[in-house]
């Protein structure tokens, strides 16, 4: 069997980046990675499923171990994929989704060069505002701090391998199921198919 | 408006190139370009549709004239795709496939390094010799001459950018499209995308 793609997704708050996944993982052909963080849980969110909640002793000891694939603090708060999970999935052939943060996007190249980048972002700043604003769940001046680590994260989009504008989500999630179908199809990652087309492999 | 996608689809002979070209273009969203050949024309075949027909004096004159974005000689006849067509569908915004095998895909990529290389392979040798015996258009020494020909170019594939295997005719050409959409979504071909969305372009 072939071993999974390991696909990280990042974007500003506000980019709908966990609807997009939701949809996703809807399709059941994605395991969705379940992070690791020190915040705590929103309304609804529920650990093991959205997150696993832990304290900063807890995580910081994880840390120490070797245990996070990536991992970066983030508004006071830890965040970090626990990498057994991740390699479990990928090796039972699974695609895994990461959505995760810039800095941690690019630890994950770096320790897996094959990693697929892709930046979801909003169609504009201007749109980006009003969907942080219309959620409600966060101050104005948490708001104000997203949208200015927004300007700053735009910035980055080409070191990301894709780049997908989340204006109707369905059409963002068609791109991405896009990107990974294509990504499978990378004749880079299929080393080795001449001698099974020929038969003798 | 973004200029289009310059697609190359190469591949042995009866792995299908022609079906899976039909398809697609029967969507009406790619542009196929018409090559330039100084073989006889099969059965159905139209000039200026399926090929340009010339004669070996006139392709010699274009080749002199360069003319071409690629041209090759196989089987004692040459193939050659116009360069004037390509740029034009190219600057309206129209993606353009070429239907070219491995000697001009790879001049296509030193000349238009951004141009997108697909490799459509058989299933298998076996698949492959029935499919052209199948057919019913070529003599056994032809056929014979195609088969070790295929085993040659199944070795070129690590040098394309994908390889799609055509199995199933409407899942390569859904392969095909993925991988234009996925490469119409690389950060490398949206460099400035940042400005737009913050809205200082």
């Amino acid at each position: 069997m072939d071993k999974g793609l390991l696909i990280v997704v990042s974007g500003p708050s506000g980019a709908g980046k966990g609807t997009v996944m939701n949809k996703l993982i809807a399709g059941g052909d994605y395991a969705l990675s379940v992070s690791a963080t020190t915040r705590s849980p929103r309304e609804g969110e529920q650990d093991g499923i959205n997150y696993f909640f832990k304290t900063r002793e807890e995580f910081e000891k994880m840390i120490a171990d070797n245990e996070f694939l990536e991992y970066a603090r983030f508004c006071g708060n830890y965040y970090g994929t626990p990498l057994s999970y991740v390699n479990q999935k990928l090796d039972e052939g699974k695609n895994v989704i990461l959505e995760i943060e810039v800095k941690g996007a690019f630890q994950v190249k770096e320790k897996c060069p094959e990693a697929v980048l892709i930046f979801l972002a909003p169609p504009s700043m201007k749109e980006l505002e009003e969907r942080l604003v219309g959620r409600g769940t966060e101050s104005p001046e948490v708001i104000a701090e997203r949208l200015a680590r927004a300007m700053e994260e735009l910035d980055l989009i080409d070191d990301y391998d894709y780049v997908v504008i989340n204006d109707d989500v369905d059409e963002a999630v068609a791109d991405i199921r896009s990107i990974v179908k294509a990504e499978q199809r990378r004749a880079a990652r299929n080393i080795g198919i001449n001698k099974k087309i020929k038969g003798v492999d």
